[in-house]
């Protein structure tokens, strides 16, 4: 098996489809960032995902992080490659030159995480916990406090790490106990258990800094209650230089089915009451502050989601070519590399155009968000952020629901080969499982979706997106060849605001719960095929110039593919959404 | 987590079910088999599957098996279970009394199996082998051989192992390349290398039979040219006592990401040319003879995917009762068992419901199974063998495929502690992942049921299961409350046959091939729906007996469920069948 290799055509292909859509490029502040930048700067990390990390994974996962006496060893080879993902610039890509960053725009750092994601997701998960950490201090840190830290996680001579969960407190972080002291020189000291920490501890930098939910004394109940403290493994003396142990013990890691070199650690503050924070933002506001790193992780994982169904298709579609078994379907010709079988050539395309269809959709909400960062009317901000905030939950859900169906459809392609660890497909399902977990379930992304984004504005922002599907429906339509791309794609928005319009108006909490995951997904269906349906458009373009037949005459082909074998189940989604309370109230589980 | 308990009264339920819609009551051998017949043999399988057997699945998990110098040792406890095992006489429970079996029917020994598969699929996989391999016996043996063998395995004191695979030969078995060269005292030796045989080396019993497939000389080429061979791991003497060591070397076992605890082993015969087997059947007729293990192996397998779906449920639903988190969907009330959320009812009932259908479907099988061995007319038989030969690719690959997306589904329930191993519910992602590949994947059952149980007889097998459908839905339709349950049955008939009529004429086998799993899918959601149609007509009736409420509300409510979150699937799969070659044809792999 060869390693990961970036699909750097397809990517550019999307970001300059990103582009297109959003206008980035005509915003004053990127306009240095045109597709010779984004080239070269996807080559590099496309070459080092290679062969800096890809290798390195296999590894991780065989060997997993060791733990003793509160220390984590992450596996051989780690150190080295943390310190040369460091030294070229990557932790710092997306973040302000005044610390060290390269400052780029996220359409350009989005496929550039991605191939972290696919070379090695298990290593480079410290990476976007720096970024985002960063981006709280940007937002609510004082200028000190951005001066202490920020260029240091740039550097990477520390990493971030997020102590939000609880053993009684996951979804509903509401629930949470960790104390946070005020002491009257301005500090805070910390006490608490944590646990699912990634990165907590472990032997890649000398200092981890771990953003911690916690209440201070007399707080308001629930969720409203809750402050966000940074809490350095080690203190920070006034030079910035390292003090004495913060009381920060890492008590264990889990033992997981994926992620193996990826430490999730359990840790204690205060064992000995000498554990001390600093308050970031304003006391009882820290659920609000970690809400701009929710955001930023929904995207980092539903990217995740995109880099592990193309790092599955990249394997199957490989051993496909390679491996011979059977005979051909309409020559009978015995032996045939199995990619000919045609439901082999379907569990592929099946990967590829979904992966395809939620690449173009990530690298469309990385450019919504670099132009919504550079607005400066208002109303137009509004509306930018409506629309990513509508399309953050169906990418981060949906393209991680597909890439665990993704990694299961690649084993299918190995056959009894996938079962076996040596190929390393199985890796693959191992590490995307929590990837519809973290940072938010689907289920939680799919009632933020239905309540929050759909209903509470009476469907508005929604219908914004449908009437931008129907004007791509409606250049399909008018392009030959692709009328009936065209003729589903806006049957299916026909469909859906059918259904949405009834759920406005519905009071039946039930069946709006028990349906919100089939209508995300009936959205992620759509959004796939709306994206798709778009580079279509772009390829058969590029097809009238004469330019690279075999790339856009693909891209058309996936088009296709996909609307038949999966925009489909559009409809079943919305069928089921509007009869999904049937059976539920009546079925008794005190079985 | 407390240990897998077999849903005794849901098994016996459709038990019956199965039982009267087959009539198999009637027949004179198996009059004897009332209801309290298999109420009393599932409880005994209940109990040993609940304390014998659950306890030592996670200890198999974690350990695996060692090999070392050609010797494979099993996990802890596993000897002393195969002991109590066998003395309990479960090895024999569907294999003839003169050789020491309880000559139990399928109807019965199919829910006493999926218990057994529930409890610790790693573990029971040699009982499948010794009762396939005895059936083969039963019906293409010696008498001489039978009485060498079957006594021994059904006393288990021998296993059975099958031999099929090489590493250049897996689905295509007519590529196969180990020889069988016959001698003069009427033995063959034989040599080759053979892969994934599972329980072919091991610690439990003192001898093991493979039944190995290979070639003699001047065989013709491909399938054709295939016989069947008995080889033990240790000859044996005229006495039946053991002799020398046969040659057969166990090279290695595989490290597979799940099943564990069960040896897939690489087997060298003949190293030494030391190797002698004995011919089953007729040469060049092998491959017939493992189509009746194979026919036997894939309604294991289906029922395979049942069982784990089964514990999924049983694991997710007890850890969501428990839990407590989030607020209440309609009272706002805190801190409520995650139980009461509707998307975790969702997730719940889709696995519960899906699971039941499929039973019902597996129990319908092994009933008509019965009933056709035991027909003694011809037309009669032809027919009974037409709806199993349909039925069986259906339920091998539809519960298999149903129940990796359920153990996914159980996870999500945990959320991250389903990603945690100490939970359990991982394993049964990892372990149920094989289930779609071995015994044929997923692909090659969808062919063999499209091409040759539907389109060869021009659509009558499947017209005369439709037609019985037809009469579920008539009924539904007439009862009230469950009027659109009937309708929508209907419906789907209604479309499949008008998309089913297009396939019989079609002469595009790339969209026949590549629409083959979408069609299987289909009739998966069909078969599953019209059972629980059944089902909930039974229980309507013992409602109005006043029995049971609560039992018989569940399975009204299930099949209500069903009717809602899953078949509206079965238009989205037609839809995707009636264009499947979109795309591919045009699709260049050659990237």
């Amino acid at each position: 098996m060869s390693d990961y290799r970036a699909p750097l055509k397809e990517m550019q292909f999307l970001v300059e489809q990103a582009v297109a859509a959003t206008g980035v490029h005509s915003i004053e502040e990127l306009a240095e960032f045109d597709m010779e930048t984004v080239a070269a700067v996807l080559e590099a990390a496309g070459e080092f995902a290679h062969r800096g990390l890809a290798p390195l994974n296999p590894i991780g996962d065989a060997q997993g992080c060791g733990f003793a006496d509160g220390k984590v060893t992450t596996p051989e080879g780690w150190k080295a490659a943390y310190d040369q993902f460091c030294q070229d610039g990557w932790m710092g890509l997306a973040l302000p030159t005044d610390f060290g960053g390269q400052q780029l725009p996220k359409f350009i750092a989005q496929p550039v995480n991605e191939m972290w994601h696919s070379a090695n997701l298990s290593f480079v998960m410290f990476h976007a916990l720096n970024q985002g950490c960063s981006e709280i201090l940007l937002r609510l840190g004082t200028q000190e406090q951005q001066d202490r830290y920020i260029a240091k996680l740039i550097s990477g001579e520390w990493t971030a790490a997020m102590a939000l969960t609880e053993p009684a407190a996951g979804s509903d972080l509401g629930e949470l106990k960790t104390k946070a002291t005020p002491l009257a020189d301005g500090r805070y000291l910390i006490k608490g258990q944590k646990i699912y920490i990634s990165y907590g501890e472990h032997d890649l930098s000398e200092n981890k800094i771990h953003f911690v939910l916690a209440r201070t004394p007399n707080a308001p109940e629930g969720s409203r209650g809750i402050s966000l403290f940074a809490v350095p493994t080690y203190r920070i003396d006034g030079d910035g230089s390292l003090g004495e142990f913060n009381d920060v013990l890492c008590t264990g890691i889990e033992h997981k089915t994926g992620l193996h070199g990826s430490p999730t650690c359990s840790i204690s503050y205060g064992d000995n009451e000498a554990c001390y924070g600093e308050l970031i933002g304003s006391e009882n506001r820290g659920l609000a502050a970690m809400f701009i790193l929710m955001n930023e992780a929904r995207l980092a994982v539903g990217l995740q989601g995109v880099a592990l169904g193309e790092l599955a298709y990249q394997k199957a579609s490989e051993y496909a070519r390679e491996r011979t078994q059977g005979a051909h379907y309409q020559t009978n010709a015995r032996r045939v590399p199995i990619i000919q079988h045609p439901d082999v050539s379907r569990l592929l395309l099946s990967i590829k155009s979904q992966v395809f269809g939620q690449r173009a959709l990530g690298y469309l909400i990385a450019a919504l968000v670099d132009k919504s960062e550079h607005c400066r009317e208002a109303s137009e901000r509004d509306e930018l952020e409506a629309r990513i905030a509508l399309l953050t939950p169906i990418f981060k859900a949906f393209a991680t629901e597909q890439c665990n169906w993704m990694a299961g459809a690649a084993i299918q392609v190995f056959g009894g080969m996938g079962f076996v660890e040596e190929t390393g497909v199985a890796q693959i399902m191992r590490d995307a499982r929590i990837t519809t977990i973290y940072e938010g379930t689907t289920g939680i992304q799919a009632k933020d979706l239905l309540f929050r984004k759909m209903l509470a504005d009476s469907g508005s922002a929604l219908e914004s997106l449908l009437s931008d599907i129907d004007q791509t429906a409606a250049k399909l339509k008018a392009t030959e060849g692709m009328t009936s791309l065209g003729g589903n794609l806006s049957g299916a928005t026909y469909a859906l605001r059918a259904i949405v319009k009834q759920a406005i108006t519905s009071q039946n909490l039930l069946q709006l719960n028990a349906g919100a995951v089939a209508m995300l997904e009936a959205l992620g269906f759509l959004t796939s095929a709306w994206q798709l349906g778009e580079s279509a458009l772009r390829a058969q373009t590029e097809l009238e110039q004469q330019r690279d037949a075999k790339f856009h005459r693909n891209i058309i082909a996936l088009a296709k593919f996909h609307d038949a074998h999966c925009l489909p189940q559009l409809h079943a989604r919305l069928s089921t959404f509007s009869q999904a309370a049937a059976g539920i109230a009546e079925y008794s589980f005190d079985e």
